[in-house]
């Protein structure tokens, strides 16, 4: 091959240019013959005939199956419990019975911190670890995630909803609200998988997560303050800014150490258990009953001390007996029902993001994929059926499937040990619960927040890319310092603004050839690319050329070849330049705007006496080019490489 | 080379393979120890710095000279008349007043018009045909642009202002807050330029100003159906619904049809004459002098017949005398202040693309270059003259620069001839335009309409690119049935959709190799490349492997490569897949995301015993690659093309 075409040309090279032009030739037809691209109905229309034919063909293949057969193919698909069941062992049940009374004694103390964060009475939470562990057990795929009431969507639910009906005057009417955004969220969850939009689940970036979910935890552990201290009058918002003035003007009030003392002392008894379950993989178990424990001891201290008459605040009532019906309270008359189901919107993609985030960690360590189509459908079907049984919306909660694993739990058994514990426990033992200090359910909640800051994830997402750590950040202080809805509208913003900026960058890379190879890179990412004398090859940094960034590329492309003197940064005059070949390769599309440009530049070109050529255009990019003429304006000169651009225009003695 | 990469190895080719692996691993590390990408600081920092450099620069090279000099210098810049004013000539001053008695003898009309148009009294469209020329023509680079009152910006102002005042209570507070529209318009225009936004212009795409100013047009030229008709009640209203209700409705009423018979023939007198200057280029004076003889001459017939007695409806007291000063009415603490910046904002955006396209494409047609950041200055320095001297938003107007082009212009002394003429008549002529029939000045405005519908353009847009013809119908369609803002909103926001639509499709192709070439290339492109058996070669059809699509990406690879007994399009068995090479020449971007879904897809390929290969990162790409360890994980499987990639992982036995 050539690697001689820096030098003037021999009459050797003159012949082996002439047998490569014919092929050349053959080649140049292919890039312009190519096939018409799918337009974009096509591809959608195409799309949609995808899914259905995935239906059709998941229902003709039944359909060849005798009647009971089908029942149980249906059956099989729907509750897949009924597939794993089957090959479930006696040894495998000791394991999931330990992990189920593992999460249960973790989740009834979080479960009525979380009740109180979503400002529901404690019983709420209690019943939402009760019905939807049991609906997720025979529907859901995932074998770790714990579900239940999580934080997260607690804070979320309560800062949103307590802006249509205040639940301090109006509780009635705004649990009735809370059921009603339940229900809301488990229909939207079922229809994204129903309709196959697991996409929707991917649109807060991994980086927006990360600062989310760090910033509520950090507004959550505030609100715990007011359990802690003990504080009557606190604010209903939850910025950082708010809450701590809250907090501020409370210790100017005479106000009651006794709480902190009790909360903080098993605070630090938890976090001390958990260091030591860490270091030592034996004692773990500790780490794992230490909240109960905590409850338990501290219910005792204030019942044998009778500390709450002293001031500690305690848990008091918290209504007994099984999950109520509450098909009645769904109120769809209600003037907010288009605000609530809005609200059941935004929580149930939240919802569904950290139940898929945490679904998938644990399968990929465990190395089997989920289905999140099928995860979707069942977390909704378990929202659904939750709203109707006094419960608010449930997910996947980190904090517990995380200890779920770690207790060796082998299948979703572990959620139904863990609802039937909580079961008996609301059917006998709410009573146990009066005296039970809030500033230890404070500190139960407050324990397990560290788990949900990841700076060691931040500073990686610093160190590979700044612009999604802006990403992060801009979450993180968006929840801090305004509230959780403004933190992921400011996630999702920066997300796509990031999209759109990296997509339209207007700049541009001087491709040189790399010695001993046919390729043309970037002289900038490989420093020992040679650039060819006269002949400039431009190729766009950004997917598209379109209206946003086509008249800056022009300009810039005309300024450097027509102005006279001008040098590059290898100070190459650029004043000689008679030949631009623009490598398309990395445009994906081009529209209107680009081809006008492109034009205007070709006349440019011309008129001081310059040639055009391009080079390894995609598909939908030669067909545009095509259709618009512009391929027929610049003479056909189109080529498949850099290379076989340089050389056919060398031997046509531009 | 090798063309037999998809024969079985024969003992020479594995030589000649051994030889090559010694390039091969020189070229992987040139991928992997390409030089550090700059950061995103990095290059806003630069271009930030560039820019003062570049003002530095000119004043550095200014500051070298004797104060004499350097007041000239600066003058030259700020004034190009002084340049190119010292090589004017008689000659081309008798061209360019033609030109300008041409333009002035339709501007005259069409100023009265557009100022009704914007619900202002008449003389405010001659005082706006007066300064704003005297200014551009000093400042201005273009040299056909005809400066003054358009139809577009008129409508706009007033369809956004008199929501704040109603014009028909309140004529005096609504003109002072056109007033202040048109300072905050000239500032933020002048700040355009000065900070180099240029690009801002460019928001607008094509396809998009296709639309809104067909739609627009439309517009304009419902308004006129009160003119022509002479209709009392009218809605203030723009969308086509309520202007033809309000139509249909005023016929109900007893009407006056001699305002319609008056204006009806005179526009098809203009229409006419068009047509004939059009065909016989020689009579191209007809057409442009006919708007200023229908005038005249329907003026002479209402005053000979006095047809105002009779029900036509006149000017009747236009405002003589020279531009006043407006200083004293330009209220900063109205209460509308922040609402009319924002009007501002708008106007000066929409104004600033009328002129730079017009300019722009008579400059291409001249084959000149336009200074986008200068005309922005000057555009913005206008209005801000403007805003002090009675006048309201003046850009370039497309109808008169095409006749002041077509009429044989030379440089902006036609605007300087026109704007004196429009002086003349304010002093002398506004008595003769008393009796001047309303209906003549909607005929002068409704016959410059069909110029601005480019049935044409879009025919061309939907050709080349569907999606660009949404925004485009968007545009026209937001505008017609809803507002000129929500149109122009339509277009920003479909455009911006488009950009992310294309950029992050979650779509793949799968490259094969071009026979008697070591290329690869999409082989529904190009039918005749020939996939490797053994190997799967992907390349994603986005720029960007991130968050919204890395997932579904991810996912589909793996269910290709995983599931046994899946066939592609060509009914290859997709199980025996060993290699999966994933070419990512076209990303042009990664975020974390994206990094750890590839984590992902690595893991699992491997748990299955298959390859993962990069082949030709991108600089930003491999760069992140590297820092997240992901190309060590990989065992530094990375090669510069995917040929390489190929037989590297051939020679290795794989």
């Amino acid at each position: 091959m050539t690697s001689s075409v820096v030098e003037p040309c021999t009459f050797e090279d003159m012949q082996v240019d002439l047998e490569k032009n014919v092929q050349q030739d053959v080649r140049s037809q292919w890039v312009l013959n190519a096939p018409e691209p799918p337009s974009p109905w096509h591809v959608a229309l195409d799309s949609f005939r995808k899914t259905v034919s995935n239906y059709r063909e998941k229902t003709s293949s039944l359909s060849d199956q005798s009647c009971g057969t089908l029942l149980l193919s249906v059956l099989h698909v729907v509750f897949p419990i009924l597939v794993w069941g089957r090959s479930y062992t006696v040894a495998k049940f000791r394991k999931d019975f330990l992990a189920g009374l593992t999460i249960a004694s973790l989740c009834i103390p979080q479960s009525i911190g979380y009740a109180t964060l979503a400002n529901l009475a404690p019983q709420y939470g209690l019943y939402t670890s009760v019905v939807p562990p049991l609906i997720y057990a025979v529907m859901g795929t995932s074998r770790e995630i714990a579900i239940g009431p999580v934080a997260v969507v607690s804070l979320l639910l309560s800062s949103m909803v307590q802006k249509l009906v205040d639940p301090s005057t109006d509780p009635i009417g705004y649990t009735k609200l809370i059921f009603l955004a339940t229900l809301f969220a488990g229909i939207f969850q079922t229809s994204f998988g129903l309709f196959r939009l697991g996409f929707l689940v991917d649109f807060l970036s991994h980086a927006a997560i990360v600062g989310f979910v760090a910033g509520a935890a950090i507004v959550i552990g505030l609100q715990q303050l007011k359990g802690l201290f003990g504080i009557t009058h606190f604010t209903t918002k939850t910025d950082i800014i708010s809450v701590l003035k809250a907090v501020w003007e409370a210790f100017h009030n005479p106000w009651n150490p006794h709480n902190f003392i009790l909360g903080g002392s098993f605070l630090v008894f938890i976090l001390t258990t958990r260091f030591v379950g860490k270091r030592k993989k034996k004692l773990f178990w500790l780490a794992s009953i230490a909240p109960l424990v905590s409850v338990i001891l501290s219910t005792l201290v204030v019942f044998l001390t009778r500390a709450d008459k002293n001031g500690v605040k305690i848990v008091k009532h918290v209504k007994g007996g099984l999950n109520p019906s509450s098909i009645n309270q769904l109120d769809f008359n209600s003037p907010h029902v288009v605000d609530v189901a809005k609200i059941g919107l935004i929580v149930a993609v939240v919802a569904l993001t950290e139940s898929v985030a945490v679904g998938r960690s644990f399968a990929s360590i465990k190395g089997y994929q989920l289905d999140g189509n099928k995860e979707m459908m069942s977390i909704g079907f378990t929202n659904i059926i939750g709203s109707l049984t006094s419960c608010y919306v449930a997910t996947g909660s980190f904090s517990r499937t995380a200890v779920n694993y770690a207790a060796g739990c082998e299948s979703l058994i572990s959620n139904i040990v863990m609802a039937i514990t909580v079961m008996i426990s609301l059917q006998f033992l709410t009573n146990l619960l009066y005296y039970t200090p809030i500033a230890i359910i404070a500190s139960v909640i407050l324990s397990a927040l560290p788990g949900l800051i990841d700076i060691n994830e931040a500073y990686k997402i610093w160190k590979v890319d700044k612009l999604d750590f802006l990403a992060c950040a801009g979450a993180f202080f968006g929840v801090l310092f305004a509230s959780v809805e403004i933190g992921l509208l400011v996630a999702v913003v920066i997300s796509f603004a990031k999209i759109i900026v990296i997509s339209i960058r207007p700049s541009t890379e001087t491709l040189g050839k790399l010695p001993g190879t046919d390729l043309f890179c970037d002289v900038d990412q490989y420093p020992m690319a040679i650039q060819i004398p006269g002949v400039m090859i431009i190729r766009m940094k950004s997917a598209l050329l379109c209206f946003a960034n086509a008249n800056f590329v022009k300009e810039r492309i005309i300024k450097w070849v027509t102005q006279k003197g001008l040098e590059d940064d290898k100070g190459n005059s650029k004043s000689t330049i008679q030949l631009v070949i623009l490598d398309t390769s990395n445009l994906v599309n081009i529209d209107t705007s680009g081809i006008a440009s492109m034009e205007e530049l070709y006349k440019c070109l011309s008129t001081h006496g310059k040639q055009l050529a391009i080079a390894n255009p995609r598909w939908q990019v030669i067909h545009k080019l095509k259709v618009s003429n512009f391929v027929s304006k610049i003479g056909g000169r189109v080529y498949l490489t850099v290379e076989e651009a340089v050389a056919s225009c060398k031997s046509n003695h531009f």
